[in-house]
């Protein structure tokens, strides 16, 4: 057996996990998990991930890795080449710090909106394996939150040329990945006048690894 | 300069860092912020963190690190002794994984619910530096959170001794942080038959690094 990455290729968390693999140059093999089909509640998909939620990173052992940053966290230690969680101690926090304020304040946001929005949803406000209600106002407060965060990594980037600072990381991985998901998701589009966001967004998605 | 937290002695985020420290056997000096007088909006502050947030950490060099999880990545790298994230690539990924889990599932949702609910933080629904109103129904929902939260826990804790397995982790940090929250700030204990949960929760509050 081989490490083996289980995705949906239209789940924006699994494309966070696909770009971050494309950048460090490694080659992981992908299994899909068919969420129209609703396969991520199958019995077989729970052994692997019991919160029935993707990505899920299986190792050569069996041991499974779900969460974003866990699964980075493991491919960054077992290669540690082209580092995207940063190489001295002081770095790898400023990462950490970063990607988390984009992905609480920007993925999370934008994740939220869709979920307590979404007809085919109702019930599922929150991935995992609980069901909630949405709430209608929640979805509008998160987009709210969505126009406080595109404006906030603007005004970011007018000051670094990328999210974490001098060089490209885990932080932009998520970046791109929020736009995008905003844009398909909730039809929220980079501001005219935010002209550092689009300057960067256009470096990220020209880089290989955006197809990913 | 000295590296030093900037903290609240009733901040929740603040306590993980300061249990964190006590677990390494750190010795970072304190400097309190006054959420009651809204130290944390002061510009003197906003210089530190522009998010207005506790805790922080200020390193020697002037370097502000923000966010539980970056600041404990900061000092795990910077001291590995005593190592709380894990040692090898499969254990740091684990703890990542499950610490997440707790945060998300349970300190975030008791956090969503006293934000959205307690009459002193009307406006201030998020922590950070905008402003969004309260929302009773997410209010109601986050509390059904966290008794799904204390159930699954309970669950975790039938089969292994600490929340990421064999050893105490910073996902156990997370976990004592959300149950001491969520019982003085929701009156939410354990339940008697969570006979598992109660029994790591009281080997937890007796270990020094408690009362941090």
């Amino acid at each position: 057996m081989t490490t083996t990455l289980y995705h949906a290729a239209g789940s924006p968390n699994a494309r966070r996990v696909r770009i971050f693999i494309a950048e460090k140059g490694l080659h992981v093999p992908l299994v899909p998990v068919d969420l129209g089909s609703k396969e991520q509640f199958s019995d077989a998909y729970k052994t692997i991930n019991p919160r029935s939620m993707v990505p899920t990173l299986v190792l050569a052992d069996g041991t499974s890795i779900a969460e974003v940053p866990a699964i980075w966290r493991y491919l960054e230690e077992a290669h540690p080449e082209h580092p995207l969680l940063g190489s001295t101690p002081t770095e790898k926090a400023l990462i950490a710090m970063w990607e988390r304020r984009v992905e609480l304040d920007g993925f999370a946001a934008v994740m939220e909106a869709v979920r307590n929005a979404v007809p085919g949803l109702a019930g599922r406000a929150l991935a995992g394996p609980h069901f909630y209600e949405q709430i209608p106002d929640l979805a509008a407060r998160s987009r709210l939150r969505v126009v406080n965060f595109y404006a906030d990594l603007n005004q970011r980037l007018q000051t670094v040329p990328f999210v974490a600072g001098e060089h490209f990381s885990a932080a932009d991985i998520t970046a791109l990945a929020t736009l995008d998901f905003a844009k398909g998701a909730l039809k929220m589009a980079i501001a005219e006048d935010q002209t550092a966001l689009q300057a960067w967004y256009d470096t990220l998605a020209a880089r290989p690894s955006a197809s990913a």
